[in-house]
């Protein structure tokens, strides 16, 4: 590195090759797949334009099969002489092909290409996070009904307020989970789009049939305009990083819960010793460490929407180099928020609910306002019965005997509507994993 | 000031009372009306389950028109001793109705009143950003029909890179307001759901029916859990910031655009002067301020979700009263991005486009790419071509002589798809202003 | 506004007028007592250097004064006529100086007067909050000392840890206000460099003396390069937003502290009832709203940076208007934070500590360490201690029966070097308020 | 994968593993050095205060002696059973040294240790970043001096203002280093400060010196409050990052300047061809991909403090595990910062100027203010000649020959004050280097 402030015609090729790849060739063996099958669309719509001939596709797609199948298997090889995949992909078929090969890049652009690739892979990524939360809210609807009638204080303001229960508690983040991923179905929805064909942003002359690739590569619609098609680049990442930000606030929320309920201050909750961890100086410790970790990705996940804004704002139309940068911020992220998903999804069957809570005497004064209705049932006005057991209260004359409740309506402790929920639910992620 | 060292007690309630109010009554006007508008469906609903007669229900109607009437009017006064809106028309109700104005608040509790006319609220803005949406995409398509034939330089990393058109251009940000615009959608449907019922958000032991609330509001399903319903209280807030700085994103990039064309190094457009500004300085400027501070407000727009995860962030469940100030970073903001967005609708009828910008010499080689397909078509293969022509470049050899494009497949120059996208857009926005 | 559609000159003006202004009015007058001050300056430079004469000058000062007066008075009145305070302030110079007020504006623009007027405003609120932070410190070292021998237990993972104590919590918060104090300190350093002169961001032909408006205005040094002297303009508001969203970093910690520790679940401390908030529904509330709304005051203070530097961001230099935000977003954060501090200054006397918290049985393994240095220091190794004393936790027969601490060294509970901590804190107290 | 649903206390542990190393180990290496010296400073002071002999103190450091040269040889290796690189450094010196081993840990926490250790190394890194910058301001300098007399074109409002040249602009840049290294000399300052013995944030009762180990480990002062000590973490790494978003922002800024002024559109400056970079499609394309990716890591960094802050904000006081992130956040982001600054000072000596910009008809309007200033000191009023310029332009009779520019004032075109700009920056960097 002393080196490097010599002039020197390679070494510069070099120092500019190394700084402007950065990291991206780590994130290319996600996209390959995509790539392959992106070329394959593209080839066959060639044909269907007249653009190459019918014989030429079917040897382009027989060697482009054979390479699908080297990637499955893990044995199709980046050249280290290559820029990147889709050069690697393109000298494959040359190699094999020859002239034939070389038609593949007709009216195709690396912008459209990589735009397409990136697509492809953030739907399949949105299907398999769909999927993982669809096994989560199971748990929670399970744990729900199992802990229906074990109560819990309900606090407001950190305060004790009025009682809760783990069926309602459980019930809660199953009932986020609906919501979360009514928003995620909408940036699928949005992203689903095909970009294909908007070459480097401004289209091309060639007459090429963007409704073919459109059917051929199953999306549910095209990006029309050209010069939006390469708008969603960056605009894709940002939705689906605002999407999961809103689910990753869901599972950081219900972890902070869990660590609370783990401290010894609130003991509403464990753990088996082995989901938690020691400590190498106090032989007393069982930490949360994995609900720590859990609330600590998910906050990083929620800075995912601002940095990509930070990443892409400000910028007018037409592509800019700065992209390349979106693929280093979010495929981590992504990988980061399946494995919160599967750590929950694996821990929480361990869960263990404590039965007896309410028993202790600081939470008697979660039932004034049972108190208080009790009163207003019997007659009295609500402001005077209010009086009466705030006084009571103050002179600590307040007692409450039974700890029998009679929740009734939709959603309350006696009436989680836990099919409803699940009903919510699966019409939205039937269509999520459609 | 000087006495806030000095301890004393009604001097203490004046000053928590000021810090904890905050500019919260700043905000409250805005929600006086969806608070009556609560009470009447909850007083209707106390009558269907008995806990108010049918004729204390009507007597509560009744008033509640009144105040209604009074509030659309902009007559309804607060007392400067009521704490706030709320307070203020429930005595109204008891000065006008006595013990019945008394019932009004059986079985509701402040978080699920204030949570309720947030969340009404916030539907009305949402429908009125979408009226606003879809003056702008009008506005947008009929530019790009008008001026499809106008082309422009296209660029990529700021570098001149391939023939575009205003057609394209203007067509690229209308088909943006679709997708910003399904992502608007999903939000309205998630915050669709009635949390009324949820008290402090751990129910009550009323009987309610939440089911009777949700139809008299029209809402289009209910928040069930009641715990949940209470988390909805941020994170409405926050789902509706983060559509909204999807759309801040597209007008501030279309602001970017404008600014950067309006420079004497592009000058692709002009405006008429008064929609200018000029310098006390320079007799010569015509400054964009107006499309700056659109950029620059869709800038602090696109900082919102940020804002409010931080506010809402890392706190376990039930109510903090931290969410009051969602209020003052929200609200305005929405003002904010009408305002934006009607301003744009007033001025951009107004712009004037250049119509000879291509014959400029510097702009000859965005038609390389023309001249290398030409080549391809007569039977060379591309690489040749493109070694071809740049050597011609290099050279300085370089010739293209018509300018006559030929572009013909979907959301290309001479096939903008306007139609396409205008059907695409009606669709989702019958939706969102049904 | 059915008519905002319509074309119509004096209508246009005024719409633009309105949304180009916005709210800045709102924000000028916090800025017209420096930007008379930036006058004077400039109007003593002026005739140093021979381009106003001494009797212009010494008019130009005694009308300056007299506005400077009635702006202290709050008697000094804006034309609603007048663009803005700048204009009204020139105007009235004009007006009773004739053709020597047109001289006022001479070799100064727009740009580098309002930059000024900016820094000095920022000035003396660094020295505002640093009085305020030196307040609050003085009562965090006062607290710590009085409670210096109240323990309370210690959390890791909010788990049970170890023995920690009051005076150790109030003096963690004091220490953390010296860094916080070095930070804001650095962050005056430099904005106190003076932008006078540099005009529109190109300086200007006339032979003005900047040095001299540097030492009149009692900068410390100036920002000399023209050009660099523009980009300050953001970033010394960025600069700011940093250094108070680190000091609200500590305020919102310390408050999330004390809602916890007034948890029941916890209950370290308490307040008298009139720094508390009730509620409407349950009697037994004492809600800590002045902290929760402390803390989240401070979240929306540490979002400014960020909001920031999405509004200043991907501009290249020279000016943009969209600078002319970066005052709403600043200026009422500067007053929220000043707030902050004034209601902790004034609650924290109040804080009553509970005094044998750790006598209840749940805290008794904090002492296992202990447990573990008593073995080492009766020759067991750490390890077999470890062993031996976790084995008596599993066991249930863990006992620690002695509660006194002897901790010595530096910053422990038996030695909290206050003295040394305030010895710190009043090097940088003293410069910061110089 | 598909097992990971199973109950397996082995594969619990394994699970848990993997998920809470997470990718911890990969930023172990960085630490290992200083461990080290932590470690060796550790055991002296033990053998001063006689808790250690110091036969086994210099036994110890032998050890630790070397395995800092296998460290700095690249021959240290991690066991693969070892939790992580501390527990490594430790399990050496037992297999060494047997009971002597054992007592390095006395009085010592992981929690300590690791803050420790990532100071000492961030510590470095802002030399490392000092230097850098140092040695890009030399090149801003140089750049301005030799290209002091070339004119550019200055804009306001992306609109042509005033005449500026390649010397204020390159100067510019120079000075902002300026005020970028001064908060970076702070938050050194801040960071400098010793943790050890703060433990796991409370404390230890045995009688340790931290005033030793702070003149061992060269720390200027020492964190003396234990609590505080342990509120460092996360805060030391918030601090160093806000820092690097100003220095980043600087670099952005330049980066996109860079970018705007190598399009056709303003062509003021060019590189050779090796430092950009080719289309695979346009055979005439030079694109800046080097300066669109600086900027492009400059926004990234410039939302570290965000993430940071999101990691860290809304936890009470005590370690939490969600600290660990803080290392993967901001340790590749040094790197990254690092990258940005070498490529910049490799590149920019090669930079060409363009001599002749300010001949372009488009530009004649930027000397309308000389005009005016001519006709001012002829002995018109500014007003008078403002309308007469401005009548000029008007009627396209705006004429201005000599373009001989004659600023004298401090920091304009003709007077750079290069030396005291340099003067400033020697003057910090040299504390920050010392």
């Amino acid at each position: 590195m002393k080196k490097i402030w010599q002039k020197d015609k390679s070494l510069t090729d070099q120092l500019v090759s190394i700084f402007t790849v950065g990291k991206d060739l780590d994130f290319d063996d996600r996209l390959a797949k995509y790539d392959v099958l992106g070329s394959m669309a593209h080839c066959k719509m060639l044909a269907e334009v007249g653009l190459i001939s019918n014989e030429e596709s079917l040897e382009l797609q027989s060697v482009l099969n054979e390479i699908l199948s080297s990637i499955e298997n893990n044995t199709f090889e980046i050249d280290t002489e290559a820029e990147d995949i889709h050069s690697q992909i393109e000298s494959v078929l040359i190699e094999k092909l020859g002239d034939t090969g070389k038609k593949i890049h007709t009216a195709r652009s690396r912008n459209d290409q990589v735009l397409l690739d990136i697509k492809l892979y953030l739907l399949d990524e949105i299907r398999a996070i769909g999927e993982l939360t669809d096994s989560l809210f199971q748990q929670l609807i399970r744990l729900a009904d199992q802990h229906k009638k074990v109560l819990l204080p309900g606090y407001t303001h950190f305060q004790i307020a009025m009682p809760s229960s783990f069926g309602l508690w459980f019930g809660a983040y199953a009932e986020a989970l609906v919501d979360d991923l009514e928003l995620l179905l909408s940036v699928k929805n949005i992203i689903n789009k095909n970009p294909l064909g908007s070459a480097a942003g401004y289209g091309s002359s060639f007459p090429i049939d963007r409704e073919s690739t459109t059917y051929h590569l199953n999306f549910k619609t095209l990006n029309y305009n050209s010069v939006y098609a390469q708008m969603t680049r960056g605009k894709s990442e940002k939705l689906l990083a605002s999407s999961m930000a809103v689910l990753a606030g869901t599972l950081g929320k219900f972890s902070y819960d869990i660590c609370l309920y783990l401290s010894q201050n609130f003991d509403f909750i464990s753990f088996p010793k082995e989901f938690t961890t020691g400590s190498s100086i106090m032989p007393h410790k069982k930490n949360p460490d994995i609900f720590e970790l859990v609330r600590a990705r998910c906050n990083r996940i929620q800075s995912l929407p601002n940095e990509l804004i930070l990443l892409t704002n400000n910028l007018p139309s037409g592509y800019h180099r700065d992209m390349q940068l979106t693929k280093e911020i979010l495929f981590p992220a992504i990988d980061s928020l399946k494995e919160c998903l599967e750590i929950l999804i694996y821990t929480l069957p361990n869960i263990e609910v404590k039965n007896r809570i309410l028993e202790d005497e600081k939470y008697k004064y979660l039932f004034s306002v049972e108190k208080i209705n009790e009163e207003v049932k019997s007659g009295n006005s609500f402001r005077d019965a209010y009086v009466k057991v705030g006084n009571d209260i103050e002179n600590n004359d307040f007692q409450y005997d039974t700890k029998d409740l009679n929740h009734s309506h939709q959603g309350s402790i006696g009436n989680l509507c836990l099919d409803e929920i699940a009903h919510q639910f699966h019409k939205i992620s039937s269509k999520l994993l459609a």
